[in-house]
């Protein structure tokens, strides 16, 4: 019985369902007339800039951004609980058996948490932890799977069989979010010294939030820029 | 001082701020493998039916379809009900001054109400009715209109003057929507034989929904023949 | 024709229809062990500052105010572009006769704005420039309410015969609630030098705001503390 | 190493946390004058039955109803994906060790599904699929759970940790969701033949919406039959 162990997480834009841009942003910002000597300068950056300073946050709703996400059933946990503006489907372990693929933390994730709760610090652990983590996820990995593929195999349903599943499986999920929800999603799952509010999301879904916010940069110029610009407070 | 009257109202598509298709819907519910035999069979119309009929909505939600509406505020009042899926930017009475742009209904508009509440019919209405309906408008409309502007003369800010400015008053909002609280929409505010829940739209926003409808028929068709198909039930 | 002229606003709570406590709060944010030193202390006031400063919203959720709002439309228009975690019921023209009752700026409103759009500063006006208001706004009420009647009369439709009425026509709304969107709305909606956010609410939805900030700091006072504290930021 | 298997899920209304009655419900609809033959009788269940069959949800939205609920995590997972009207707070596997409990399904579970993706039909399964069923579960979560400890005890940091533990381990959270949005995911999340939009919920996640579903019918007993009058669709 083969499992395959991996450690990276990724999010894909899928360019062909993407909408919007920095102008659109402007357009609807003018019919409010919304920073109108900004607006009317035609300057779109000094515009965008405008609405971000002062939380006019409506306008950076018209725009679509979608993303096909890889990772560890833990990560589509959290991510899910971004309820406002996104929009998900995900496999479904009811219909569908699942793939024998689980999220290992490679040498580079740091193992051992110091601090306080809410604002923990990470360091990296000794080889010995990592020898320890390695050996228990691939352990517990092989059984969980031996166990799920034993029920299938007994004409169980995969509905029931998945329960040993651990949350450490990979899933896919489509995301899909206009820009003012990914900027919040942001400002809560990226850390940033330049962040007026710091966050201390988890690395996995860090990782997943980081080619978000490439994607992001590169489709929306200067809302990105503005963002960062403001301490990256989702407006 | 010349004011405008108008009996139109519209929802123009930004085909160049629209994302999404028939096939994106598919792609959404295939990773969930979401009715799956139509799913395997590769046939679009039959995968986006059986999606419909089962009330799976999430896959509608990944696109999306923005208009520029001009209508009356009192049409703009109604559409704003519309929380979820839902994004607007409207003209501000606040930081522009407004046009003197008014709705009036024209002769082809219903005037009385009959029945019970929440199911009205209406009937034509005669000529006297109709003449006083146009008259008690056209001079409504002009008084407030002067008083608005004598109050801008006077130094008088906009967010003050604006008071007095009737709910006729024409509008301009972008209204951005995902395929699935659109559906929602179209449930509601228009009125159809087809439909297994019967709505009793005001006639002014059943005409924004129309132009709305068409737009949607033309970008997502097999999404909008299922749902006609289905009994105009948003799923 | 009698219509009546008020300068005033209220939103009264409905304390039977009202629920939760900042021990709720507190016991939401336990389950998951957020800041847990502050949990485990059993001080409510630290461990809510605590999830305020580190914008965990979720645990402000569960809870309710529901208030009785009485406003002109144009403070409604603007109250209900809040939709996430609000809900609404609201007086129909379509359905009711309309009250003859309207919005005046009394004396201490000021009138003059200046400065740059979306950050008005205001000042009082001159005693002409208040009359001007007063006779422009009660001439305009009156010719409106005389049209509306007329039509009433003449068996038109109420969802008609409304059109022409002004937005400063009052309006009765409920408005429920859970103080995270509550405190979402206070951000915006008033003006305080304790904000880090500043925002340029108008006037009359100010005064509405400040009956529910109240009403808020007598039902959730640790909570309504430490949101000023933290700079009038909703989490 | 003892762990503990359970077969049962459970909702706990939080009494304390609960606002609204079917008596708020009729006095939001009345301050629109919905259905306002009904309204002026003073006949609440004939005005709530007049809302839900005409869908006029908004009423429905002025109360709250609070739930303690303990499931395993892929209840959780498919209960989270209810977005709008609800607020949830978790058990944190980053903040917290979790305890060594997991679903077992019980001889009473049917283990078979039969028929296609989406409208599954299943059968009780015999005593071997029982079997390979209790003891594949039973073996895969002390394995999980003895590789999570050691992982605890190498002082590895528990948001690792918990990699390996399975979507069955028990999971607690607090779910506060107004009536309509109760009611919806009643629709969705409950098998009946009185409903006119058939579905085909997971068994675990129906147990907890029976519990819920109890509870509503207690708390707000016209709404509650209006609705299975109804055809147990939401409003």
């Amino acid at each position: 019985m083969t499992i395959t162990l991996r450690s990276d997480v990724s999010a894909t834009l899928d360019a062909d369902n993407t909408a919007g841009s920095d102008a659109k942003i402007c357009q609807a910002a003018r019919v409010s007339t919304l920073g109108s000597a900004a607006a009317e300068s035609g300057e779109a950056s000094g515009l965008i800039n405008y609405l971000m300073r002062h939380r006019h946050g409506s306008p950076f709703e018209h725009g679509q951004l979608s993303f096909l996400v890889e990772a560890p059933i833990f990560v589509a946990r959290e991510f899910m609980r971004h309820r406002i503006g996104w929009s998900y489907n995900e496999t479904s372990g009811r219909y569908k058996e699942l793939e024998p693929t689980f999220y290992t933390p490679d040498r580079w994730r740091p193992l051992v948490q110091e601090g306080k709760p809410g604002e923990y610090q990470f360091t990296q652990g000794t080889n010995e932890q990592h020898d320890v983590a390695r050996w228990s996820h691939a352990g517990a990995y092989r059984w969980s799977w031996g166990a799920y593929q034993e029920m299938l195999d007994a004409g169980i349903a995969r509905e029931v069989a998945r329960n040993v599943l651990p949350v450490g499986t990979y899933t896919s999920f489509y995301a899909t979010a206009n820009p003012r929800a990914l900027m919040h999603f942001l400002s809560l799952r990226t850390q940033s010294d330049e962040a007026t509010f710091r966050s201390f999301p988890q690395q996995e879904i860090e990782a997943v939030a980081v080619d978000m916010e490439v994607a992001f940069a590169a489709t929306f110029p200067l809302t990105y820029e503005a963002f960062v610009k403001n301490g990256r407070v989702a407006p």
